[in-house]
């Protein structure tokens, strides 16, 4: 553990919440190298939708290196990168409707908002773009541009700027009208925000703290930047790839975004790959106009074929994915009617849930419990007081009743529940 | 290849040059899906300095995945991680009298460039980066901000901002003293040049064309930004990891930046990795000021630590590098100097080499004729006037002298020698 | 005529409704070449409080020119300097209890807000500047980017940023509770809005459509300030020196802001001389940190000073000038009540009125049918769907009922009033 | 002289150096209130180019104030304005062959300066202005940007974005060829400078430290402008208005610029006016998209058009200054030659002259001096290290030969000349 401290930057995070060495990994269980066995219920912050080392995936990969298969080839065309594309679209693509073209913008989630954001402002000539509170969209400066974590934006070191926030779903008094605000600014010359060229929103915001948008606003939204001329760029890194139930976290509403970012599960085991999704006539790039050296490595594409063939090939996938997601979500619910008097809540969609728990302190509390006792957690929103829950999508119906177990006991060690008089 | 203009955007580049479907990839070669086979010069624009699928790291790295070792788990604490970092301090930073610190910024070059950035920025309380005319440092809104192509410059949509470029190495007439105008810029209070944070810099600029920058030049910036308090970035993501002979581009300067980035070819085996190492006292990081989710994924570091000691545990690999790039630079010349009428000229490092075509038009016409002689390169240059050769570092001396020889048929059928009267 | 067209640029604006050849004023008049005679309800846009040429300012002004005392002198010590800030300080500042220092910025509004805004944030050490929908602040590059209007805005060819636009008083649904949008960005650390430097805002939006804030609204604004720790700018420029009945339009709410800007009227006779003052403890200015050439020039110090020893020492002023705002309110709500069913209403406070026209083109009709009755008004507020009234406060009552009755007519003449079927 | 310390910010800077309370005034002498005279070489900074209270302006404007003719009037058309612009034309514009339009963009120079960046902006359609080292163009944040003095710079609590700096005629080392950086940045798609809008410069900066720019470079620039299609603005606020002799300091250099900014001494009386001119075709302003209070007020047009009729109707007057500016020169030659070994030297170009001091605090010593013996200077420079003379153009030559007898005095008192050992 020395090791870490003496060489790598104070800026590590994850681990300290973890202080353990992790060793192996296999579906939802991670493994210390004393041998101890951990569930997880983080899954890389969403990377790993269908488990550590699927096996399935883990076949072809193994085949795919085993056999000499190109790795590394910058943007030239390979098999591998042909047989993703045409999956892409026979299996999630065309069944969706969808006339989407794909940018391989980088490996990262941070390259496919920054492809997003620099396309929309080639398109429209315009420069602001429209972000809700509590968005997180990456690191890199245009990214952390439309983030809403103070602590990472004062990070940039520069001011940031061309990004204007506003109110996400239900963030007011619950009485206020939906885009009552941006409809005013939007409608009124003298309103002082330049006309945006895109709005870029999660359904559900991960880090912000599950915050989930209802079916109603984002088609209120999508109407707005259509009746606006402006794009709509739905950043689905961390709840695409089925987190929510279906492939696209935006289906349920019925909405087709301009453009759509992909990244974390896609690859579908953990390699860093990331896709730019937008509708035909957008594609407006220049060749090379925004180039870079890992943009699709051909095991990655490997692994995320596979993965669109096993997974998303039926509905079943989904159904269970949805089944699964208010299994959790009774469980919370009762974890939380435990505490209610500690004001103990839960929020989530599919398999992307949370529990709030709003004294100070208390959900990291909760975590640590939960990491003691075997369970692996992570919390998220503005003051670190949701513990948040991504399991993966594979998790069985009996390991989630085991996690959701650890839960409800480390809550209980963690919440000091008013005592009656 | 329909699939491609189908579903893939626009933006594609490489592929143009290279119209055929990759397949296999071993050493210095690869293969079309018709068994075609092509010499490699260009190495994933230096990702792949051991070579396609190098035997050594591919029997570490499968032997990796098939026991199920953990793939990826954010930035927690894993043996494969702590035996990079060890690795890493070991075999290249004790060695070296180095005591950096390591942040994994995310996957790309452009991560470690936006956290250098960030961090100099953070460390400073000031704005403005330095960077050099035909600085190249990436796609993202802050590395982009420091590059100096104006097409892809026109591609953020916004102004770039916080950067002021300054003349490299040989750059204006070959009288300009260095550093004239910059030194009189920091000298007077009225120059309109903001106290810089950083200075970021690559000692060869790779997309820039193969410029190369003198160890005086190199000694002299350092020494200018000693004097000054401005941190020194040495962005060595094409040129570092052996490209120029040692494992950092700037040791043969003898200088010592405050921050150096790494990426491309530190994973040895083309998968997405990268490294922003400053000096310790520079740590200044909050945890997870600066996050992601693909900050080292662990097979890299599995693939990183086996090149590590397959090629930097003693001097042989190096020696060998500076030889054949001895090789090739004579080689390039004796082609130079048969089209001397033609402006033909060569530039280079190492094994970072260039070949000069100052007519237009020329330079991607050579790499057309490679192409359908079975070697692959690319252009580079504002121009793209520079025939660009970064072969991997293994490739054979016969293999080299196979290239070249195409290279010097390509050449002959690219270039339009003026003919005696 | 064509003088103009050849010579002036085609940004002139003004001229462009009153198309005639001004030559001479007194009080509230004005008169053209051809000596027709104009009642002035405009006043300079608010520059002309106490009337044209008014005659005690007129004595001290040729009495001052005429002995030849200093009229430029940079900002040295001068007689007129001193005398103005003696007066300012005892007839302003100490009745009042406050204890501002004085900065002479510029001869102009936009200089007094961009020295406002420049200290603001070099006390803060933060960037961002809170303005209002629909505020108007300047043209320079600095004001123009807290000012609403999306056509001056476009004029700058550069991104205007560094700044956020919140809700005026009023300004949505009349619902939503005061200060809800920006409490809540304030109190949540992942808004994505940067703790700002200031509020910058005007109690009256005179250019803005003679918005009024309310005592409660502008109490509720200066404790928000208060309690986050944001320093309050009232740009006073066009709705101070008594324009509201007041010297101060915010003495009437009985908040004290930390920075006032001042122009207009504040030298009491269209001279040019801008103010910009601030709390004691705020002047953190290094000698010279701000320059200029036109920071106070010296007649205008004179009739200044004149202006406040006249109008200020007692309460009579501001209670004539809250009377015949009465008076113009009440005449323009019968004005509106007649034409009620074309939906025209009423705004304002003190001196400053506005009657509103919804239907496009209506308000400018009203204008251009006033003047050729022989009255100057102008149109305001996004849509210039707000007739402005902004009449020498010095106005008699008599000349306010001519002019009040010109404006029934020319309104009657303008608007179409549906008729019954 | 508590009173100013009491009330007035620290920011005021030139009664600094001037300790006393100035009074009245007459061509090139003040009083202060205790009757002391005082010969004025600064002229406010070069907005008194005919001297205070000038007798046949004065005349004009007394007699246009007590007439009650029309002060304050914004943008409307009055017949001072239209006698302003008709006698600008014939005297100014037509004889010198060129096609302006007029805008009166506020009251002050960097009113003229935001309006000519904002302009070339709009125009092009880009973002960059190209600035030299040690410019000076004014507060406001637009102006501000292209200025170069660092402490100014850092009053703007903002990153000052959008200007890329260069080095004025002669900056490095006399051998460096004349826009070989900035033609290289244009020439090089790859250099990192983006295209600019506009170049603006001073002929002669004055607040930079008298630099002169020689004919051949200004030619120079003026090529190099049309030839990459950059427009060019001269800022000519202080050395316009025959500082330099001609009306316009560019006139002998033979070049046409494509914006002009004047201010100053355009008034002849020390009022605040500002103009900014530009050729025909550039006026694409909307109306109203630049607006403000003082653009021009009637007063200042009247002192103007008498200024132009007196001074500017034939060569006689330009050719005193050239002749006095040849005295002061000569003069101020014997000084630095008397002092030749503690480096004294001169710089300068028709009435604007400077003495260079470049032992610290010698030049502000030696102003100190001749204030004690009744002369008025002020430093300039970026190390203060110019002691700047600006007489009034009207000054006698005998004024000329006291004052500078009182400078030589006070250059001997200052500077410690080497004794011989």
């Amino acid at each position: 553990m020395e090791t870490f401290s003496h060489l790598e930057s104070e800026v590590r995070s994850y681990c300290r919440g973890w202080p353990t060495l992790f060793d192996k990994a296999r579906g939802s269980h991670v493994y210390d190298d004393s041998g101890r066995d951990y569930l997880d219920f983080f899954a890389g912050a969403g990377s790993l939708n269908y488990g550590h080392n699927n096996p399935r995936l883990k076949a072809a990969l193994l085949d795919y290196l085993s056999g000499d298969s190109v790795v590394h080839s910058l943007d030239a065309y390979t098999v591998a990168k042909r047989d993703f594309l045409t999956t892409f679209e026979e299996v999630i693509l065309k069944p969706r409707g969808l006339d989407y073209k794909v940018q391989f913008p980088g490996p990262a989630g941070n390259n496919a908002v920054e492809a997003a954001l620099k396309l929309a402002r080639k398109i429209t000539g315009r420069e602001t773009i429209v972000s809700f509170t509590n968005g997180f969209h990456g690191m890199t400066l245009g990214a952390l541009a439309v983030t809403g974590n103070s602590m990472k934006r004062g990070g940039a070191g520069v001011p940031l700027n061309h990004a204007a926030t506003m109110p996400f779903d239900n963030y007011m008094d619950g009485k206020t009208p939906d885009f009552l605000w941006l409809r005013s600014l939007l409608e009124d010359s003298g309103s002082g925000l330049d006309k945006p060229a895109a709005v870029i929103v999660e359904t559900v915001q991960g880090e912000g703290g599950i915050n989930v948008a209802s079916t109603k606003w984002l088609r209120g939204l999508a109407e707005l930047c259509q009746e606006y001329d402006i794009l709509l760029i739905v950043d689905d890194i961390q709840m695409g790839c089925g987190r929510t139930g279906p492939f696209f976290s935006f289906e349920e509403a019925g909405i087709v975004p301009d453009i759509v970012t992909l990244s974390k599960s896609i690859s579908g085991y953990g390699l860093p790959l990331a896709l730019t999704l937008f509708k035909r006539e957008l594609d407006v790039w220049e060749p090379g106009e925004h180039n870079g050296t890992f943009r699709g490595f051909n095991p990655a594409f490997v692994t995320g074929t596979v993965a669109l063939n096993a997974y998303w090939r039926d509905e079943v996938f989904q159904k269970e994915t949805l089944a699964k997601g208010d299994l959790v979500g009774e469980r919370l619910g009762a974890i939380a009617d435990e505490h209610a008097e500690a004001g103990v809540s839960t929020r989530g969609r599919g398999m992307a849930r949370g529990l709030v728990l709003p004294n100070e302190g208390e959900a990291k509390q909760v975590c640590a419990e939960a990491f003691e006792r075997g369970l692996l957690m992570e919390t998220s929103g503005p003051q670190d007081e949701v513990a948040k829950l991504l399991p993966p999508l594979t998790t069985s119906v009996a390991e989630l009743e085991e996690g959701l177990e650890i839960l409800a006991e480390s809550v209980r060690a963690a919440v000091k529940t008013p005592q009656p008089a």
